[in-house]
């Protein structure tokens, strides 16, 4: 077991990254204040993974629910967060009683937000199912769900007692989704770690074919990267805003075509590399360095062209995001190949990038 | 000015209590990050104080956005909740722009929890303008809404920037919202304060003709007591829960009539006294001394008779209480006059009580 410890100061948890974690109760159980879990899934992840889960912690004594949400990023809203804190009230859920999120980032998102208010806070813990929600959405305590006019725009910094990334429900993964997750992965290569880019572009074929050993050290490191910037600035005030790499305009992209059109992870690739090509008219990134991130990402099999919106289009959905501030709209770019920064860009040089 | 300082040790904070604090800008000015602030009230209390408040900020050049609520302990609910969200998203108010709540506690803690999760956390500042959110509901941090299934379900710890009592605003609440106000000055007195119980016996004539100097010292009393109480057990975890003395019979009565159908300060009342004979059941209280507590919750024109639930009603009621651990039902009772602690009550006591 490869374990990642976020050394919050008020907060501190770990990561365990493991195969066969979701059949032993026994990490769930020793940070429980009582011997009573509400599970919350989606339907595609019950049918793998909810028996399991639950069959391990009843055997070890612990009373379970299960609440099982519709799947997919248009069911991220109040309605479905409503669905969550129902069946709490309904079945006398206490606020020591303990959520988990099993699933993807959209599981893990509102059940951590749900957890965050339900009776003022319930301890949580997060099982992610899927490589983005591994290497991303389930470290750091960002949880939200999705307003009409804006992603994330509702939600709360409410940190898991624990998360439990169990490497074999990444062998089950769809490829489109695979690949959306590496989208995250191949991100903290750029943000602040060259070194673990190019061990990326050499074992990419290893990752593609899922092979255990390459896998478990692409969580553990993506982990890690994110662990140490989340505890240095928990609340995105400074250094945090760097895991927005690609966001603004991956933001603008699946809020533009409709959320769930693209996942998140494929527009943040195209995001990444729109950003890569910011920099390069800033003068900071060669042509060919954009195209190397071009290229690793298309043998992520991720998309590295944005859709085409309107600059008109652009604009109105990237003012929306929360990364606005006295209304100039700013972005992670790069400062050279594994090294972003914070940066403005004026209207005419979004002009020239997105038309 | 009478200031009284909250110290928690995340982020402290100050309550001026004072005369004229409406039409003076310089308080609030002096924590905002940005120029901007959104001013959530309610229908009756924009008709008195958001002209006054909102003439005094714009002429120190703070841009400001009014919502306005309507006005009942009806409305705490996810869909005034998100008439504040879609509002401040209509208007692209940023994670900086500052919240305000002008209003008594409903409108305190739908803006709070409304702050607690726009962006994830923005600034909030608190001016009540009753005396219940004076002394109670503005100190502290707690923020919620109700849930058809139990009041203040949903919410959140979220401490404001800043509470600005203002004094003239007590002079036109109407007499029976005032009563419900001092419920909770009484209770400070029965929680810990038995000087301030003998205080309150001595000067409740001049509290009922609203006499200045009086209130001055009943609020700031009040807001010394809760400050102590919250700064010591910020999430409740401990002696925080004391201040909860009456609420788990109030919240019964509030939600088994109809929310708004008694105020919170008068179940409060009326739970109040069921916790002093509960405490003489238990031999902790002589009969005088429950008398005592009556006659001065008379004097304050405050019912201390609770309606007629009917005994499962009440137990029902009760159990969806957040003060309840593995099933059993906690209480604020009485040790002696002037001294609360925790409590459990069985059923036959129960029985007996609630007959």
């Amino acid at each position: 077991m490869r374990t990642v410890a976020v050394e919050l100061a008020h907060a501190p948890y770990q990561i365990q990254i493991a195969s066969g974690l979701l059949k032993d109760a026994s990490l769930i159980a020793a940070c429980l204040p009582q011997a009573r879990v509400a599970i919350v899934t989606n339907q595609t992840v019950a049918a793998l993974y909810l028996e399991d889960l639950q069959q391990a912690l009843e055997s070890s004594g612990i009373r379970t629910l299960r609440i099982v949400l519709p799947d997919g990023e248009q069911y991220k809203n109040w309605e479905t967060l409503n669905q969550i804190l129902d069946a709490l009230l309904e079945h006398r859920c206490e606020r020591k009683t303990t959520l988990i999120a099993l699933g993807g980032g959209v599981v893990g998102d509102m059940t951590g937000f749900a957890a965050a208010i339900y009776q003022r806070g319930m301890p949580f813990i997060q099982v992610p199912t899927t490589l983005l929600a591994q290497v991303d959405s389930s470290v750091g305590g960002k949880t939200a769900i999705n307003h009409p006019l804006g992603k994330n725009m509702i939600g709360a910094f409410y940190q898991p007692r624990l998360v439990l990334a169990d490497l074999d429900t990444l062998q089950t993964l769809p490829a489109r989704e695979y690949s959306a997750g590496l989208a995250e992965v191949i991100k903290y290569g750029l943000i602040d770690d060259l070194p673990f880019f190019e061990w990326l572009e050499r074992n990419m074929a290893a990752l593609m074919r899922r092979d255990m050993e390459a896998l478990a050290y692409a969580v553990e490191r993506s982990c890690q990267n994110k662990a140490r910037i989340v505890a240095a600035d928990e609340r995105e005030e400074g250094v945090r805003a760097l895991l927005n790499l690609g966001h603004t305009f991956g933001h603008a992209i699946e809020a533009g075509l409709g959320y769930g059109v693209w996942l998140h992870g494929e527009a943040i690739a195209a995001g990444m590399v729109l950003a890569a090509k910011a920099s390069a008219l800033l003068g900071k990134l060669r042509a060919d360095e954009v195209a190397r991130i071009e290229l690793l990402l298309q043998r992520a099999d991720l998309p590295t062209t944005a859709p085409e919106l309107g600059f008109a289009r652009w604009m109105e959905l990237m003012a929306q995001d929360k990364k606005v501030l006295d209304g100039r709209i700013r972005f992670v770019l790069m400062d050279c190949l594994g090294q972003s920064e914070l940066a403005y860009l004026d209207e005419a040089q979004l002009r020239e990038l997105l038309h």
